[in-house]
């Protein structure tokens, strides 16, 4: 007692020599640092911060203290040695515990018991160290049995204290200590350790005290004080073990930040009926609906809800039991929402009646709660707008957009044992089909139109055609950054991985769990957001886009972003989706794929396999009506809006039979049917096409090089086009035309096309007497087209970044040679940090983009640019679009909500 | 007389309004626009200033005057209008001329007669007008018949007068004075105009007036100074005729200069056996030694050497029948060469045994005669080095080491009636072949082996397969601009076009010229150099590359030039040549042409194979020695010089058979053989074969990512440099070598690598007790590698831009595909400027490479970068290299001395 005012006493160890602050020191903490949140974090580490705080506010916290992140720097930096007066605060703090809690560390009659944790500044879940019930040894042991009249209880901590110090202090493997446990239960008979009494734990306390002085040459220290000691120093150690390193990495935390300890008095929920344990959320973390949501235990710790022993009772029912502490708890959690000012995941303990709170952190929650959290806490005026639009992430909009199983779905599975086994959720999503168990089938089916779950041990570059060809994957090996982990989320295929429970048998094409047997064929249904697999067809729900609290938040987002989010779409009913979403314009209609269809193919390949100009002539005549209609369409659907229509891009090769195939098919009639006509026909096909074929088509006669090498192509594009404008403006649509030409490398690729442009746009509106206005443009996908921006701005009136075929040319990369072969291991060894074709490689595509605006602009300064690339609806490339001076995005209709609160999020963390 | 004085002392005029000069006034024109031969052939052109140089030298130039290019330009831009003044001072300086001659323009008696010619800054030749003799009338006819004593003489340069006044200043087509002439011909009996006689001549000119009277309605102008005046602007009118535009819109020649207008007195050489015509040359044109050279005819006019119809005499034949003439003529040639620095082509006249200078300039040469000059020059103390160097062009260099048929050759086989017809010298060299008339045939037989001249009347993107492989195209139509002359020059293949005086028909498959007849698979001989196209094999001599001349110039360029010049050779007897050739090291040793001989594409098949790690290892360890051999006699040969050893590259299917080739056999095998072991092996193969398939193979898994995906190859490979490079050492033997990555993008790529090098280099020179320095670098040809360059070069000690890969990537642009289709296109359509696989793209492709030595740089300073593509040895390229600062250019060994020079001129002109 006279330590502890001594401590109280001394405010004037200078800050960089206080290395420990208890619970109820937050004001020092503040002096230090200032009242910053985040400093006081830094300082003591997220779990001490806010266990500061709940003591601060009053909330009956188990009294503790922190060490602080800076202690473990010293320490780590110092040579693995205890920073001077650190353990003398240790010792000042401890006593002040002491003081609160009328117990003494070490006292034989009335011991103090404490737990040990690390709380690093930013989570970093199960990557360090615990040790819990420090203070215990043969002799606070039995006064811990005395003081709970429960000696199996006191037993069974004691043997837990050596356990964990010998596993996390020691470095000794924990399978020595279980291995005793087997023993111990295999002699009881019984099943489970808590089954085990007090006589079943004794000789396990021995053969630990044996296993740590054989294994460390040294008896288990009966010192609680050395406990202690060691315990701290095993904590700071672990900021540095492989795993936390590891995890730094992957996660970009500093590795210089250290972490804090916390010690803090143990308190138990398993003294009896009127004791207990839980976790439970401000809010439910799941639906985002306003009520508590957890679960409890009565007389129990923590270790027995995680072991599932029991049965959790939903924590409605604690209500019930445990009217007052119900009340309590109600209160606290509410108070901490409101504090922190966000949902809280709290865990609890009742000891004797009495309630503590021994954690809170912010809770983690699903995209549709994120949603509902941040739309109701602006409602209930705890937030504003702002903070609402950021405290959702455009990956969770993303999320919530996927398909998925309903909670009432997946526990309804669940009852009807259903679940088969939870492995990894390596990507997001609810997908249902049948077992395939190689890529060969996985393919054949998906081409087919079958649904597929690839089931595989785990997958290999060789598998890829057949994941991409899936609705889902399973494989019972690997983890988050395993091929198969990678190559799912690289395709938003929802994925579980590492399914250990799987017995797979390729051979016999079948999977165990257990007594169950999953065939070939058989359907299945995977959770990648949980890691679930079910048995059977589970109904998925697509996302509701008329969600209110989505739209709500989307409005907000709207008022803040800069960047115009538009949709890229080729059909009248896209489009319609995609105004629906909120789409500003179509920056992409594609016109290639107009020519896809059965009733066009034919004509199309008639134009490009025409031996005379009148015949490509009457070719085009019969496709110029087709075209126009697909235009009057997009213009009737998007009135208002504008529309970038790109011309004609793919080789024309794409739109004619395999060289492959014919070759094969002309060997074949040759040898068996040499006089047939089709022999002859044939050939001259294979002729026609072996002129179109290509080393390298991407690179080939393509974009603007069609328009160049035939300009009637493109007139009749133009024509179409112009046609179908003055139809609909002729109806009272407003339509806002804008022709784009792809893969300019030279301006003077875009000279030629505009003086073509113009003669047939001149000529349309002349012959139909109206006039439309419009826009010339040009995609900038070529290196080139970026390096002489400038001067291409001299013609085009906008910008739009192909950014797809930029990153192939810029890499040197084809995504169809690159992506399911060496590009995967390219990811899994670290070299490329993402794939480029997904994330906008900023460093060097985006420094052609970059340069690109900037001359395009010094040219022409109310350039317009965009970007239609699939990193238009990428949010990490939304923000580099904001930020280089982008005007709009355009990316697939889905994803045009994830762009909309990306571009928020990009306008507000750049302001 | 009393006018010439006049003008003599009228001084005064103010220089702007001063339009005439005589040929001796000079100083004047010096005192008006500096001492500065640039600026006074500003203003007098290039034949005027040389006139009036030669005047000042005391050279018998016949009397005359230069009215300036800005009186042109006054003319034109006053609405063609004589400017103020102008005609009162062609007037008095008529009156000087006059005073000189003795005679008076329109005088009855003895009148004087001029001629009226253009001259611009720059030689344009043949675009511009001429009128000679003006002066003539119905009087002075008849005096200059009684003065000359030949009356068909007079009423021959009359009728020349009459038809050249009709067709230059008047405008009507020369067509319809040459029928009368047919007419009078006929008549006469006789074949040639210089067998008609004055009587003959008479109703000639009388018909010739008619046709004047008819088109104009107006008469000729009896009076000679209405002749001159309309001369004089004809000429000036003539600068803005269609045919000057265009010649200056081709060559670059600014609009702005406008021509000067040369009158001069007219002296004759057909007035007698001591009359006579000739060209002489300084020095031979054709070799390059030092002699007089040139033809002269007695008693003819200079339009008689052109005719052909009198054997010209060799200019030494003048040395015998008028010594005095000859050495006078001799003194003059020397002396002009002296004056100007430069071979000269002279235009002389003897009248009546006095010699007069018509026109000095340098005088156009062969790529051998211009270096010997150039060294020749140097050698008699008239230039320095340096302008020697100056004086000679990469292009001549290049075209010196074409091979060509040698002058006796040539005339010889002229002798023998074996020159078949002359065409458009399109594209230079020497080429003999056998004539195929159709693509196909040519390809077939080239890639047969045989020699080819593919014969077409005119040439289009589908014959390019064919025309590469020839070793000459020869066509009836086009010119210098043609489909056929810019394929033949873009991939160096001589080339006649414009031929028109072959008959093909390609039905039959043969051409004719006149009687002769040359049928498929006939030989010929063509000389692109000259235009000239040979019946049978000439034998053609390869350029001697020890040339002394050759030898010396390089020489001299070497001391001048900064960029080094490397050479690309996979081989020793490759790199042996490229030393011989001077140059300085290897830039580019290509290890996968090493994997293609007979014997070792078996292995390497057998690696790429491979089922098993172990086959992969025991085919690696069949290679290894066969690699390490190559390497030895690479670093023997280079003792002491760099070598850049570039790691494998291409796409490994190449080194497998085609996909295509084995879906045939297997189809084929499957109907007419389905038990064959051959199948099952094909099938095998074929399914290797279909998983190394990519879509765009150049954008595939070729170069670095190789190296990622089987790093066992490129292990094998250092392993075989290295232990090369110790066994080398240990003989004695300098070994300089650089390591080289291939198609980087990323810097992490590079890491890998080198970390593969470091390990396995170490692990050799461990082994072998030998310390190889070495550098380790990477190739610049990815777009991201240019970019992140500063990133590259903190593990990159050396940049080689590989131009090629470079130049397809920023532009997009496929070189197999694009060549040859529609690269053409863009081309002819001036769309592009140049092929950029040729020439430098300095906008884009050259703005990545600055880029990249900029950045490059900051990182580390002291990085050597250079250049391994084929831009290399082209010498626009290379200016632009040395102008970024590389440090040396690498190409094929035969363009080394082409390189050498470049290097120098690139130094010396931005010094």
């Amino acid at each position: 007692m006279i330590q502890a005012s001594t401590t109280n006493n001394q405010p004037a160890t200078p800050d960089a020599q206080r290395w420990v602050y208890c619970f109820d020191e937050l004001d020092l903490v503040e002096a230090r640092v200032g009242n910053d949140w985040d400093a006081v974090r830094g300082l003591l580490g997220g779990k001490g911060a806010n266990l500061a705080e709940m003591t601060r506010l009053g909330i009956p916290v188990p009294p503790g203290f922190t060490i602080t992140t800076q202690a473990c720097i010293a320490y780590l930096e110092g040579g693995e040695r205890l920073p001077d007066g650190l353990w003398e605060q240790v010792l000042e703090a401890l006593h002040r515990v002491e003081a609160k809690m009328g117990r003494r560390f070490g006292d034989p009659e009335n011991p103090l018991l404490v737990s040990c944790r690390s709380g690093a500044k930013f989570s970093m879940p199960g990557m360090m160290d615990t040790v819990l019930n420090i203070g215990l040894n043969d002799t606070t042991m039995l006064a811990m049995a005395r003081l709970t009249n429960d000696e199996r209880f006191a037993h069974d901590i004691y043997r837990r204290l050596l356990q964990m110090f010998g596993n996390v202090v020691l470095g000794i493997p924990d399978e020595r200590f279980e291995a005793v446990i087997d023993d111990a239960r295999r002699k009881a008979g019984v099943r489970y350790d808590s089954e085990l009494q007090a006589s079943d734990w004794k000789p396990v306390i021995e053969a630990f005290k044996a296993i740590i002085r054989q294994e460390t040459g040294r008896d288990f220290p009966q010192d609680p004080f050395e406990q202690l000691r060691l315990a701290i120093e095993a904590v700071f150690k672990s900021w540095n073990g492989k795993r936390a390193v590891d995890y730094r990495n992957a996660t970009g935390i500093p590795h210089t930040l250290g972490t804090a300890v916390n010690v803090q008095s143990m308190v138990f929920g398993n003294l009896g009926e009127d004791s207990g344990t839980g976790v439970v959320f401000s809010r439910n973390p799941a639906t985002g609906e306003n009520e508590l949501y957890g679960d409890y235990l009565n007389n129990a710790q923590g270790e027995d809800v995680v072991a599932g022993i029991r049965t959790v009772k939903p924590i409605a029912t604690l209500a019930h039991e445990m009217p007052a502490i119900y009340e309590q708890l109600y209160e606290i959690a509410k108070r901490l929402e409101r504090h922190f000012r966000d949902v809280q995941d709290i865990e609890f303990t009742i000891e004797k009646g009495k309630l503590w709170i021994l954690q809170t952190r912010d809770g983690k929650r699903t995209a549709r709660a994120a949603i509902r959290f941040a739309v109701d806490f602006v409602n209930e005026g705890l937030i504003e707008p702002r903070e609402a639009v950021l405290r959702v992430s455009p990956q969770q909009v993303e999320r919530f957009l996927h398909p998925r199983f309903e909670q009432h779905v997946r526990q309804k599975a669940i009852k009807a044992g259903r679940l088969l086994a939870k492995g990894v959720n390596a990507s997001p999503g609810a997908a249902v089909g049948m077992a395939a168990f190689d890529a060969d089938t996985a393919e054949a089916w998906g081409k087919a139109g079958k649904p597929v779950i690839m089931v595989r041990p785990e997958t290999k570059p060789d598998d890829v055609h057949g994941m991409i060809a899936s609705k889902g994957i399973l494989t019972a090996l690997g983890g988050n950054s395993s091929h198969a982990a990678i190559v799912a989320r690289q395709f938003g295929i929802p994925a579980v991985v590492g399914c250990h429970e799987l017995q797979i048998d390729t051979e016999k094409r079948l999977f165990r769990v257990g007594a169950i047997e999953v065939r070939e064929g058989d359907w299945l249904s995977i959770d990648g957001s949980t890691g679930e697999v079910f048995l059977g067809q589970l109904p998925t729900v697509m996302p509701d886009l008329h969600d209110p609290y989505l739209t709500t938040l989307l409005g907000w987002a709207d008022e803040f972003r800069t960047l115009g989010v538009w949709a890229n779409a080729d059909l009248p009913k896209d489009a319609q989706r995609a105004r629906d979403f909120g789409a500003e314009g179509i920056g992409l209609a594609r016109t290639e794929h107009m020519f896809l269809g059965e009733d066009r193919l034919p004509i199309v390949q008639r134009m490009i396999l025409a031996e005379t100009d009148e015949e490509r002539a009457a070719a085009l005549a019969e496709l110029l009506p087709i075209q126009r209609a697909d235009f009057e369409g997009l213009f009737r659907v998007m009135d208002g809006l504008p529309v970038i229509i790109r011309l004609i891009d793919p080789p024309l090769h794409e739109f004619l039979p395999r060289y492959e195939t014919l070759l094969v098919e002309i060997e074949r009639l040759r040898l068996t049917d040499p006089t047939s006509p089709a022999l002859r026909e044939k050939e001259r096909l294979l002729h026609a096409v072996e002129r179109l074929r290509e080393a390298n088509p991407m690179l080939g006669l393509r974009g603007v090089r069609l328009g160049i090498v035939f300009p009637d192509v493109m007139k009749m594009q133009v024509r179409a086009m112009f046609e179908a404008a003055c139809a609909c403006a002729l109806e009272g649509v407003q339509v806002r035309l804008e022709v784009m030409i792809p893969l300019v490398a030279h301006v003077n690729e875009l000279r030629r096309m505009r003086d073509i442009l113009e003669t047939e746009a001149q000529a349309v509106m002349n012959e139909k007497g109206v006039r439309i206005p419009y826009a010339f443009g040009t995609m900038i996908e070529v290196p080139r087209a970026a390096l002489t921006a400038d001067a291409i701005a001299e013609v085009a009136e906008f910008f739009s970044f192909g950014t797809n075929d930029l990153t192939q040319m810029t890499y040197g990369l084809s995504r169809d040679d690159a992506e399911g072969a060496f590009l995967l291991d390219y990811l899994e060894q670290g070299i490329l940090p993402a794939n480029p074709f997904q994330t906008l490689d900023v460093e060097g595509v985006g420094q052609l983009m970059r340069l690109a605006v900037e001359k395009g602009r010094t040219t022409r300064p109310d350039l317009s640019v965009g970007i239609c690339g699939e990193h238009g609806g990428d949010p990490a490339s939304i923000a580099f679009c904001h930020a280089i001076g982008l005007n709009y995005v355009s990316c697939s209709p889905y994803r045009v909500p994830v762009a909309r609160l990306a571009a928020a999020h990009a306008a507000l963390k750049q302001a």
